[in-house]
């Protein structure tokens, strides 16, 4: 046993006292009792972040959407399933943060009703027309808020990653953004590593970090590194 | 383990040299790379039919949508993701079948089409309309082969369960249906109990059984109970 904590990378404790929440996994929308619209996250990434915070002796509440996986040692799980759910969670939580991290894959759309029974299928027609709302935005949200924690969002995407990610950091008034490319092979939604860019605004430029792929593990130690550093630097000012 | 095993109920090796093909679980069906359409389909009602079919010696393969179960022992697992995948599936296997059960809760609409990149929210708008064409009917399409398996179906309904399971049984073709009212608190999908009406045609009428609520294992050997005996009067039958 000794051994093997000798073996082990020490743990820095460079968190403590800070309250962190982050979002993750994918949010479920229902569309009748049985039918619901959702998307391909695992939560793998949100939840390695989440055991990286508490690791490093960090406050940490998880909102999780419907994922499989087990909480992490030390971390406060909230259990929501809709968008809506989630952005009634997160603002509470939020309002006692000092760091929020929005890491979960949010369904963008939800059915305009929820049927209340099973929706049968016109025989008379082969298609059928969903109308869809806009959900609310929660990182956008959050980033509105005064006062506000430091906002973290993630962006995936299948092309052209950079100008999506620097047009929603801006956009939606985060203070940093984490973009990956979701059609690469074997990384991204599901898989066990990631590679991502990091931007984040500093003075009047956005500046950027590129993190090769590896494990959504080490992928999570590395943001939080660069997520602290921005924070220390917020604080240095705030109190300029 | 010599008294464990006396314990254990002796098993009736009733269904040796049947080939039985079940479906199971929900299937997705993709509208961009990231975002599907499904439904909560656990996958357990199948899997218990697959198991019990194997235990009670019959040749099984299963084909089943994404679920987090592992498949039976004894059982043949095939993987599929789309209706269309898993029709195809079902039509090959099929061929093959003595006895085909369509459990799986197929998802009646796909996208007309599916996007190549991941579609992106149009700010300029606060809703989206998804045109959906509707899915290829599995049982049905099974049902109207010739020759052809015996064919069970399933009804999942969270209202007026024997009016759409007699309309289903008679409309699709097949020779029995299981109904349920997945509206039930703690049974249906996902849960572990199962509460369910079989209907079959006799000759020029429907007779029916209502199983009660019970571990879906149990329920599972109960259907294989009833279709054994279907099975073995159409074979009297056909030989007349």
């Amino acid at each position: 046993a000794l051994l093997a904590e000798l073996a082990e990378a020490p743990v820095v404790r460079d968190a403590e006292a800070l309250r962190v929440t982050i979002t993750a996994g994918p949010t479920r929308e229902a569309l009748d009792p049985v039918r619901y619209l959702s998307n391909h996250s695992s939560g793998k990434m949100g939840y390695a972040l989440a055991e990286a915070w508490a690791r490093r002796g960090a406050q940490v509440r998880l909102i999780s959407g419907p994922v499989t996986l087990a909480a992490p040692t030390n971390v406060e799980r909230v259990d929501v399933t809709s968008a809506s759910e989630m952005l009634s969670a997160a603002e509470q939580s939020a309002a006692e943060s000092d760091i929020f991290i929005g890491c979960a894959a949010v369904a963008d759309y939800r059915a305009d009703t929820v049927a209340e029974h099973k929706l049968k299928k016109a025989d008379a027609s082969d298609t059928m027309t969903l109308t869809l709302v806009k959900n609310p935005d929660i990182v956008a949200t959050i980033a509105a808020r005064s006062p506000r924690p430091l906002v973290v969002g993630f962006a995936a995407e299948t092309r052209d990653l950079e100008r999506y990610a620097r047009d929603k950091l801006t956009r939606k008034g985060m203070d940093m953004i984490v973009a990956n490319d979701v059609s690469s092979a074997g990384l991204g939604f599901g898989a066990d590593d990631n590679a991502a860019l990091l931007l984040w605004h500093a003075d009047d430029t956005i500046e950027r970090q590129a993190l090769p792929a590896q494990a959504k593990t080490d992928l999570a130690d590395a943001i939080v590194d660069r997520v602290l550093s921005l924070y220390a630097n917020r604080a240095a000012t705030a109190h300029d």
